[in-house]
């Protein structure tokens, strides 16, 4: 199923990201929807270990649940705000059989207005507080724009939303900024740098009081948002009667948040370490961890032999471990590896074989060296441990040296062209609007962290700093 | 979040059925569309785990893929005697905002014709083959019978389904036995006894050769059809033009299967288990394995540290353990633990502490036995065994106890009343029908095992025996 197919340069990114989803074998975009997509078992492999990851973070105080696909429109149309947000988005089944609905039914573009109608019924007293519930479905995006696989779906095949209720304010406050640290975790253990802002008012989640975002920068320079976190407040709360009872008797609204990722965390991954060659995958999450490759030339048995030794021994040890052993060339083989973003490379040839040792090429760095076959589990260890360093490291590097301070438009206009810019707001909707204009960018939004300067439309004193970017 | 109410006797299957999945926590029926159910935290544990099994058993061979939720009306239609099969139970969505698409898009009732325009571009050569592909997805159906949790759902949300393509139809009938094995397997992991038969061609899969499919016997006597795999010969292959080159270089086209279990899996884990005081679950499968009550009375310090001391203990050797620390009453807790089916209690009390004991508590004899501290690891182990043993063995001797071999359809319709009743039958689909008639009940199918016999309606010699039953 591998196209034996080179790749573009990554430098031309659209055509080089468009081309790895199929080349590596992530997904296939042939499926006969338009911004519908296939993923294949590789891909799937990928996206398991992903979520693997965001699971676990989430298992320690999230329950998992699942919620159905279809809303009917009575619910879906409660929340004013919320329904105007995504009016022209919904997908809408209207016929069962050949049979005309009465009620029309949404697919979910997200599931606030499935899941709190049961809230609603589990939700009766303070002790049912907070509730932390999470699940990972599909959903519905009608996008109007040009789809993107993994980026800009119209099946949204991996959201992972979160849903939470408390009984103050704060509370919820507090859920956002530990959901900020678990997406951050997450980010962290992808190797993937981000930034996290306050999303300006007219970009917030439809029916939020406020909403948080992180980005991260793709090659080209434009970020992509790759996670939401949202402080709904009682917004929804009153639409869907979401009552508790305090201890004191009373009937009280609850405070909500949620909060989600989609399959753009593996958009991320790919975009950020992926180079000419191909795939360059994060130790943690790739399929597979090392591929071992025969050299042979005559001795072939033995090597063979060796080869399955080092096997046995190295998913012993609980690494995930190919033996490449088709008919294919060394070459060839290496191209398919390198492609599909394997960490670790063994190479074992009759060399090898006489002085027990194996030849170890990491994928990031093309770094090669000899290593003795006896300590070979505890090398390979702290190689992928190495590996994950390096590629966030590097990833880190490039991603501050395009974040850019900028004192006036100008100079944000141009920062924007190859990454982001930041530069001071006075807070004044008006201003937001004219700094968008003026540097032909989005208002990604503003950062906790304060800095004193000049508004650079109306020249007012603020510490508030924004960043400002070509957003996909 | 859970209700402080007892259960009907489990005599009153449907009564006690549907009032289980709600005080054990699985699912939620009260979402606002009839037929969609929502899964509690609870219940998503417990198929988390019993898919893992299946998962487990099907990677060994098969690699799992995810493809997308909407078929395109012209793809679905293509393969004539499938869409006849499903043309009524189809939800379609006919508009994107507000406005109609121009082609109306299928919610999946069963992927083969999103899957198979997938496998024309995948499948080449005779190398590519076998294919085997799985997935694990929401699927939908306009049900206009009577809908019930986990069994006749608008959404099945918890949809297996593999895909395989060979060589030659022998290939794929060589899989069907393969599927039959894995299927056997994962049910005797859940202790549910079952039979597979060779379905009628009258109520085969629409568009396959023919159709296997695995039952189980509910309590009120009714079987419930728990998975079904089919040979499609070539029929879909010629429908979406999957060929491949085989080794003398001419196009040939693939012979296919597929094969599938929904949340139905889990329903036969709750009905033949279950009994009057809730949930009984086998322990591979049971979100929490053992619970640990301590019996406070004065010394509540020391016996709440030996609860700790023994939940590091159990879980530290890989059990999944819950200590219930809570305020309740002892009473209330096993109440509590014995409806969500935990296999094991530990209760501590004074006396326990004691004598470094601790009292062990079995969900499925209610049998209690003291234990040493020191020899409790092993213990638990064996006894989970244990229990899935003695679960399984109970099922079998009820599920045997109720197939009844009849001469005649008179004894086959008092049969059917309890079970299954096993005939002779000639294999005229005239005949079939007219037993079908006169059994008040279907024909579930074709054992593989022949007996010499006569048909009950014809008189004609024939070793073919077939299972009836009434099916939900």
């Amino acid at each position: 199923m591998v196209k034996s197919k080179s790749l573009p340069k990554k430098e031309d990114f659209s055509e080089w990201y468009n081309e790895i989803l199929s080349v590596a074998e992530i997904t296939d975009v042939r499926y006969p929807i338009k911004g519908l997509c296939v993923w294949h078992p590789f891909g799937f492999a990928l996206r398991d270990k992903v979520y693997a990851i965001l699971k676990s973070l989430l298992d320690a105080d999230h329950q998992e649940a699942l919620f159905p696909l279809l809303i009917p429109e009575n619910e879906f149309m409660k929340e004013a705000e919320h329904i105007r947000g995504f009016e022209n988005e919904v997908y809408w089944v209207t016929k069962g059989g050949s049979t005309p609905l009465e009620v029309q039914l949404a697919l979910r573009p997200t599931s606030e207005t499935a899941i709190y109608p049961m809230f609603k019924l589990w939700i009766r007293s303070h002790v049912d507080l907070p509730l932390r519930i999470y699940q990972i479905v599909n959903t519905f995006r009608y996008e109007t724009k040009h789809t993107r696989p993994l980026i800009r779906l119209r099946e949204i095949t991996s959201f992972k939303e979160a849903h939470t209720a408390h009984t103050t304010w704060d509370d919820a406050e507090n859920q956002v900024r530990e959901a900020m640290r678990v997406y951050s975790e997450f980010y962290s253990r992808l190797a993937v740098p981000h930034v996290i802002t306050k999303r300006p008012q007219w970009d917030k989640f439809p029916g939020a009081d406020y909403t948080m975002a992180v980005d991260t920068l793709m090659p080209d320079g434009k970020t992509l948002q790759i996670g939401t976190i949202h402080h709904l407040g009682t917004n929804f709360a009153k639409t869907f009667d979401i009552q508790y009872e305090d201890v004191n008797g009373e009937q009280q609204y609850v405070h909500q948040t949620c909060y989600g990722i989609s399959e753009r965390c593996i958009a991320a991954v790919i975009a950020v370490h992926g180079d000419d060659g191909g795939l360059v995958l994060p130790p943690e999450v790739a399929p597979t961890q090392v591929v071992i490759i025969p050299i042979l030339f005559g001795s072939g048995r033995e090597i063979l032999h060796a080869c399955k030794h080092v096997r046995e021994m190295l998913s012993g040890a609980g690494f995930r471990v190919v033996l490449d052993d088709s008919d294919e060339r060394p070459g060839a083989k290496y191209f398919k590896w390198e492609m599909k973003g394997v960490p670790l490379r063994i190479e074992i040839g009759p060399r090898d074989l006489k002085e027990k040792m194996v030849t170890l090429v990491q994928r990031d760095t093309f770094g090669k060296e000899s290593i003795p076959q006896s300590e070979l589990v505890e090398a390979i260890g702290q190689k992928l441990e190495e590996i994950h360093a390096n590629l966030y490291e590097q990833a880190r590097i490039s991603f501050n040296a395009r974040i850019v301070d900028c004192k006036e438009m100008g100079e944000a206009k141009v920062a924007v062209k190859k990454g982001i810019a930041k530069v001071n707001w006075c807070g004044e909707e008006e201003c937001g609007m004219k700094m968008e204009d003026a540097a032909d960018a989005d208002m990604l939004g503003e950062l906790a962290q304060t800095k004193k300067g000049k508004c650079p439309i109306c020249n007012k004193e603020t510490n508030k700093v924004v960043l400002m970017a070509r957003a996909y």
